[in-house]
């Protein structure tokens, strides 16, 4: 048992889909999240600024006494996790080893990966795959404005999906029926991509599989907690206008935003 | 006469496209540009937060020992420059006055005008050319995301195509000749949107119209400066990673930057 909350940080808004999930999974678990949105997008950052980043997030939510931290960015997760598992004593989960675990289990010839452009140019997800599975096919492709026109509030706009038009084109082309949506802020256009696609695609959704793989986690540790009343906090380095309406949007809830930094 | 700097703010990199404009009419005097990509978008933001913003980029500005202001924003135009002009004695220039002048002397039946939405929504354009030119059909197109693509270094991207030609289209269909580029980050854009109408229109860059009459107010005033060598020194509130190869696009020069606040 360990009644302390778990942590969770994300560049800005898209960590919330990680945190919905959780929510879902855990009910009688406690939640600090932190999106930091003052250094708001991490995908053109160099690693070395990511890493900076991280760390002044972990250290932010051990100040808050959380049991665990989960990366829920697939940007920080692939630039930093390997140095901060290092750092901290902390446990540490990134999204991308839950996801490619939960793939493992599908038996796939070949799959898609969409990310931000520092993680598809880390190779992260394709190495992580390819560790399990060898012999699959990893059809990658960049979408650099994706997470920022999300954080916009305008994913749901005209320019989103002809954007999303755009990214999809690899895909739609060859009928890839698995992607790995490998920014947290992705499952946002969910409907607008199957939409483009047309055709039955299943959508991996990493706050689903880390939400499982934590579950996993905390019962193995021995270290659930026991709340009766499920509470979370929401704090953002940066306060932006848009913010508040993605997070109820995503969240469905009236939420108070607390800024630090 | 008057040695000092000419001091210049924007959000980012977008007032960029002002200074070059400033540069090549103004040979002699020198300028300290400050791009605020901290508080970057000024688009999405409240009117109130856009006043802070500039008035930190005043103060720095002034600090600096600058003998004019010059707001190379069209948001930060809209929605603080009266508001400053009261609070400060030094000089301060927006790009709306400038430019809406210019057209005056075009004599135009009709005009568009692009611009993030804030200042859309102020009404701030078409508010200062029906001043003028009270029988002027004003036709506004607000184009949120240009700006933020534009600072991601991704104007020229597909991505950047498919978002102009959604924001073309009401200027498409009635073949509007001229068309106000209301944000300073437009003229980056100035060849694919000509490519996009496909006809032959005039794009009012407030880069040059700012230009003149910002020589026009100097000599007014009998403050030029007679440097030998022009100098400038640009100012960042936040580093971010695409900024210097943009500002070398817009400048053609090799920069040396400088973070500060």
């Amino acid at each position: 048992m360990d009644s302390r909350a778990i942590g969770i940080f994300d560049s800005g808004c898209g960590g919330l889909t990680v945190l919905t999930k959780l929510k879902q999974i855990l009910p009688n678990e406690n939640f600090v999240y932190l999106g930091d949105t003052l250094n708001f997008p991490y995908g053109s950052k160099t690693k070395e600024e990511i890493i900076q980043c991280s760390i002044k997030n972990v250290e932010f939510l051990i100040s808050q006494n959380v049991k665990i931290i989960i990366i829920a960015c697939g940007t920080a997760t692939s630039q930093s996790l390997d140095i901060l598992k290092e750092k901290y004593d902390i446990p540490i989960i990134g999204i991308i080893e839950p996801t490619v675990s939960y793939i493992k289990e599908l038996d796939l010839k070949e799959i898609g990966v969409i990310a931000t452009e520092g993680t598809i140019r880390s190779g992260a997800w394709e190495k992580e795959i390819k560790k399990l599975m060898p012999n699959i096919e990893v059809i990658n492709k960049a979408c650099p404005m994706l997470a920022t026109i999300a954080e916009e509030g305008k994913a749901k706009s005209k320019e989103g999906r002809c954007v999303i038009k755009e990214y999809m084109k690899p895909f739609k082309e060859r009928r890839v029926k698995n992607i790995i949506l490998g920014c947290t802020h992705y499952p946002i256009y969910e409907e607008i991509i199957k939409e483009e696609l047309g055709y039955d695609v299943n959508l991996i959704n990493t706050g689903e599989t880390t939400a499982i793989f934590t579950k996993n986690f905390l019962h193995s540790e021995n270290i659930t907690a026991n709340h009766q009343k499920q509470r979370e906090k929401i704090y953002l380095s940066k306060n932006t206008k848009e913010f508040k309406n993605i997070a109820q949007n995503i969240l469905g809830e009236n939420l108070a935003l607390f800024v630090t930094l």
